[in-house]
């Protein structure tokens, strides 16, 4: 890793294989989730993710790189712990709870590394790129407040009516 | 896990851990840094890391429980990528530029946390708890914000040039 270029592409790489890596972890939770408006969210969300997948992809395009994933061990932990919840958490009120928090600690994941790459990006004069980033990185700020809306509206006061 | 009360001990615990591991990279960073003003930003960090572990052991206090860490795996992950970045980037302002958004990962992951862990702290009535954990969701947000500047004030610039 010797140029920025190279800093970029890895990194890259890195939230691509997070990405795909999402997909099916949102259809999961968008099924095991127990609160119907957080199931939507979930669906909703990993319908955007396929699309943040096929962005990167014209990112790698545009820069002349094949599209290619390298295991990000971040996510790979972050999945884990929500997977973990998912096991643990007998009570739907309190799974719900829990399994928001994975999935935000996921968005806040995705919004550090599409924050650096659009820096990035417009640094290196990837301006299309740039553009394109910054999409995705609106989509996953308003998914992240999202979940935090639907986290105060309901679930985390039927956890608390649970406990 | 079954409550509330359990689902909010059990991510203390994730972030007493995570906060532990910090303290010991971010004294790395501030050593392998190469800019100045990073290297001091990293060291400023690491004592308000410091502290953020004496708040955690504080609020443990609070819910009548002792002070004890669990094994966190995402965190885990994002240091190792940045420790990745510290072996692989030869040159010094492309490092600086990657340990910043490893850093900046790592902070995004304690805002997600500590965004929970407040919102639960208030939900389950934990008054003293809920504002001893938002003055160090404030200081990551800040953590976070500083890193921005100094990556734009210079590092990436300096990495461009390098490129």
């Amino acid at each position: 890793m010797h140029t920025m270029e190279d800093l970029f592409t890895d990194t890259l790489k890195d939230i691509y294989f997070a990405e795909k890596q999402l997909v099916k972890t949102l259809r999961k939770l968008s099924k095991k989730a127990a609160a119907p408006d957080l199931q939507k969210a979930f669906a909703h969300h990993q319908e955007e993710t396929e699309t943040h997948v096929e962005r990167l992809e014209q990112v790698f395009g545009l820069i002349g790189q094949r599209s290619h994933g390298k295991r990000c061990e971040a996510i790979i932990g972050i999945i884990e712990e929500g997977e973990a919840i998912l096991e643990e958490a007998d009570d739907p009120a309190v799974r719900d709870a829990g399994i928001i928090a994975a999935a935000q600690a996921a968005e806040h994941y995705e919004i550090a590394r599409y924050g650096t790459l659009v820096e990035w990006a417009k640094l290196l004069g990837h301006t299309e790129a740039a553009n394109i980033l910054t999409q995705t990185l609106a989509e996953e700020k308003k998914a992240d407040a999202t979940l935090t809306k639907i986290a105060e509206r309901g679930v985390n006061r039927a956890a608390d009516r649970a406990a």
